[in-house]
């Protein structure tokens, strides 16, 4: 089929990559670079460039940050051909699928999706084939979508890779993505930023290094997602607080059960998960 | 030399198993487990057992738990022979070296260590021969150690694979530690426990299981650390949760440049980190 990709940044350059390595789809592209889009297509990664080719697409992925995925698909909304797919890949779902509704015409289905893959890396420079492989690719369908849609956008996302698809609200999206990894980030950021952080030469462990790794984030994008999601995402920052709190309070207290049984506790918790993983 | 080494589990067990793969020395062993004594027979990797064998030794490594290497050494002083070098590796440093203090008989050099290397995992059968490769070796020598005992420790620790070893005070060494791993092993536990992290299989990010990582921790021995440095690991936490309050600030009040000059600072600081480890 024909696939044409808004935005061909770490997401969408790794899905380009991903589908010229892995399908025999055409594939076309947009990026506000030209530039991107110049080497997209020397790199034979796109057969087309620019937003005339999206008219004939099946498939539109649209990955772009939020506030110009809204935009670009307002502007955008009367290209997208009867029977064609649009699915965004934004790292917030109840916004982005509200101002997708009612933008479309006749016969064109929109799934919010979000791909559970990023880097520590931005731009197209950073794209890699197998940035999904093994990932889990979330779809947040409504009552409009019809099975055989959903379908084959399922089997479009297993074949460039994706260890499976998740179906879920908007809703509920934002509430765990709130915690599994907004919340990370800044947590990650906000560690970095002790003081003593710029002098610990010799001292370096790999669990500061795997605390601090996703402080090198793209400001820009992370500061759009945030605030698109500050309910659930203070939500949980209030909880983390909560639990640093109690850990302070049993360490001042020199309460060596109580600090012991609450260890414990993300011990076992943290068990569970590796286990549930496998 | 005669190495003898009070402790066969993660560390002490490392210990063993680099020294016996890649140096000439003699190695003997204590541990409380007899059946994890017959297994380092066993396995050939000491010489011989029991704390009997640490009386004719040139270099002593207790790789035991802070409260029980105090003990080990205020029962044991006697033991070591004069010429002789004891280094500890607890986590904490300036208990041990109080502890450590006017016990030993004349010619006995004792130095405080802390080798930077760890796993999610602990006792013998989790030790590695590669456990200590290019990590930094910490000792914390106060003005009694002379330069050649001193050379003949970091002479000893590089020929295991140590990528070097750093030279400070317990109070420095225990400063640091608070930030670099004891708190990373706190915001770990805390962050699993968020009641939202036991269902969002389908949903677990990269950035989710580095922040989790060590929530899997022994809190015996944690508990013990993190009491033991319950001044500065406190102070370290007050500032983090301060900078999470922060940022909870900013995005409760849709303050988009104040989000993003923070994460910014975040940033920068991760890359001169990045940059400075090279």
């Amino acid at each position: 089929m024909n696939v044409a990709i808004a935005g061909l940044g770490l997401i969408g350059g790794s899905f380009a990559k991903a589908i010229a390595a892995r399908t025999r789809h055409r594939v076309t592209g947009y990026d506000i670079s030209a530039d991107v889009e110049r080497r997209a297509l020397d790199a034979g990664l796109i057969d087309g460039a620019g937003l005339n080719t999206f008219d004939g697409a099946d498939l539109t992925l649209i990955a772009l940050y939020p506030g110009a995925a809204a935009e670009f698909m307002r502007v955008n909304a009367r290209r997208f051909k009867p029977g064609s797919i649009v699915v965004d890949m934004c790292g917030v779902k109840r916004y982005i699928v509200k101002a997708a509704r009612g933008l479309f015409g006749e016969g064109v289905t929109y799934i919010g999706g979000h791909p559970m893959a990023g880097r520590e890396y931005s731009g197209f420079d950073a794209s890699r084939t197998e940035l999904f492989d093994g990932a889990s690719m979330i779809l947040t369908p409504d009552e409009t979508v019809g099975p055989d849609k959903l379908e084959r956008a399922r089997n479009f996302f297993l074949a460039l890779g994706f260890g499976g698809v998740t179906l879920t609200t908007p809703d509920r999206h934002d509430e765990i993505i709130a915690f599994t990894s907004q919340m990370a980030h800044i947590v990650s950021s906000g560690y970095a930023q002790n003081p003593i952080a710029r002098n610990f030469s010799g001292f370096s462990a790999g669990s500061f290094a795997d605390m601090t790794r996703v402080a090198k984030l793209d400001e820009n994008m992370w500061t759009e997602l945030f605030l698109l999601n500050a309910d659930y995402l203070t939500e949980q920052l209030d909880i983390l607080v909560e639990n640093l709190a109690g850990f302070r309070e049993r360490i001042a207290a020199r309460d060596a059960e109580g600090l012991k049984s609450m260890l414990r506790r993300g011990r076992e918790i943290k068990e569970y998960l590796m286990e549930s993983e496998k």
